[in-house]
């Protein structure tokens, strides 16, 4: 259910990208209990003067290394339960991807159960 | 007033892209009554690899012809108009372009009438 | 924290895009009170025919120089800080980067707090 959009710059290789988003995912399933096969992103590769962000807001340092990470989902999920997500999500890019930590940005847009279609034309989390 | 973002895949024609984008669009006018001079879509083709799908999700049989919807609108629809609206795209976008149904997966989010602005740096809807 | 995506068609110029970003940002930094390093923006520019607008809506006259602005961030700001926002970024835009202020659509996607991560897998606004 979550769509996922994830913007890097363009000297990301096609397999770094891919690995990124397989972190992204992996930490969906292990922290709020996606379903392994529920996985729909959109990948974009960006020149770096595309992909704006600052160097060091909140006091963190941040290179063109950036990753923003926007995943639309269901409302429902718990503090505690985003919070574990965001740590995943770092952890994995960082182990698998080597991303560091302060690159990964993240934003979570939420909605309604039933605003969702996976297909047939259907409503599926409402039927 | 939605805004609406479609991404497919890159081996669809010019024609292919307008034709789905017109089919969301009547979509939209047919069943929750949106204007139909009330249009903005950013349409997107991207490789096989940057467009990620599950291809048996839920049971639905998906390919690389999938095609992503993700539409912004103002809130207030109701669970059969936006039942009666994913039906209508599904029907629309196999009709007309030839997408198979199980291929597309549609996302909607809401957000607040006065959240728009359609040009000259006004609320038009919050007037 | 808001994120900040922008799609224009892709004759504006390297220099066009990075001033239009830079009128949204003062816009938000202005109005309601986004901090001056708080900047997070995905720039696209598009052939033509993948940004599609009408040309009339509301009476309202675009041309190819449309500029989409999806914006989003923390709910909580009043109608007269969402309508201080769309002025004053249709006014940037027009002062710095000469686009046309029918040309300048808004969306604004309002998210709760603890939905951001700066970097470093922390939900910075919910500690």
């Amino acid at each position: 259910m979550p769509l996922v959009r994830i913007d890097a710059v363009n000297t990301r290789s096609d397999a770094d990208l891919r690995t990124i988003s397989d972190g992204v995912h992996r930490a969906l399933v292990e922290t709020i209990g996606i379903p392994a096969d529920d996985r729909f992103h959109v990948l974009s590769r960006r020149p770096p003067g595309e992909l704006v962000y600052d160097p060091a807001y909140l006091g963190i340092r941040r290179t063109d290394g950036v990753v923003f990470v926007q995943i639309t989902l269901s409302a429902g999920r718990s503090l505690e339960q985003k919070k574990a997500l965001f740590a995943r999500i770092a952890a994995n890019l960082s182990e698998a991807a080597g991303v560091r930590p302060e690159d990964v940005f993240v934003n979570l847009v939420e909605v309604a159960r039933e605003n969702w279609s996976f297909g047939n034309g259907l409503a599926q989390y409402s039927l």
